[in-house]
């Protein structure tokens, strides 16, 4: 099953207990731009190798990567615009294994996917989500897997 | 063990052989406005409790909440301003267990420490540097936890 428009929902909100273990959907894609990645980085991880284009030209990976949480805020904003804005979400509980697989480079094209991993209802109305997102890039290498938990609304 | 300044270094630079297991790091504090907050959830994580301040107001925690991508972005920059900039680091390797314990809101002072876990040398000039990260509020309640593994250069 791939896709929002496959998983069961009522009045167009995707509850907890319309997710099931395995369920796969697509997120899209992103382009991150050497301007976005040095912003970005400028503002949340002024490391040089992110955000001075010299040194990083002379350094470990030959020149800029991607700050991690940039990497992680564009598989939010992924997941977000693709998924969450339909879906019944109260908040994040946590991330686990947010593994940093690849260096990502300016002009990368970067797809996102997520996989249903536990549904746990509980019994005040919500229900636990464990999905595993992964982020590769334009030759479909994984540069970016994490593991979201994430309490939702459980069907009215 | 408190403070970047009794680190042994040389050369101003902190490598992974200078960091020992137990020491512990203060990174100052960040106050997150609305404002920043809205714009920051508006880039990369839409969501209404992060960016309408009126269906915010009526959901579940009652007023905007900050994304925890933003959290974990003020966390990353509290260590790079504080810590990294100092220290020779290659590059993260992997975030885990970052733990949303409580939801920021616009106006908290968010204040960090660091405490070392490990540090593996290995034989190519490097070291495997595991450090947990603790994000507390004005009343020192937790807000934040992270464990980060990243790889930093060992000494010349």
């Amino acid at each position: 099953m791939i896709g929002r428009y496959e998983v069961g929902s009522r009045n167009g909100v995707v509850y907890a207990d319309d997710l099931a273990v395995g369920d796969r959907f697509e997120l899209g894609s992103y382009t991150v731009t050497e301007q976005e990645l040095v912003e970005f980085a400028g503002q949340w991880d002024p490391q040089s190798f992110h955000i001075d284009r010299e040194s990083a030209e002379g350094g470990y990976f030959g020149g800029l990567i991607a700050s991690g949480v940039h990497t992680i805020a564009i598989c939010q904003r992924l997941t977000v615009t693709s998924l969450y804005n339909d879906w019944s979400v109260i908040a994040g509980k946590c991330f686990r294994n947010v593994n940093f697989l690849r260096p990502v480079r300016p002009g990368e094209v970067l797809t996102g996917s997520m996989l249903i991993d536990n549904v746990v209802l509980d019994d005040r109305g919500r229900g636990l989500v464990t999905a595993a997102a992964e982020i590769v890039n334009g030759d479909g290498k994984p540069m970016l897997t994490m593991v979201t938990e994430m309490f939702m609304r459980s069907r009215p």
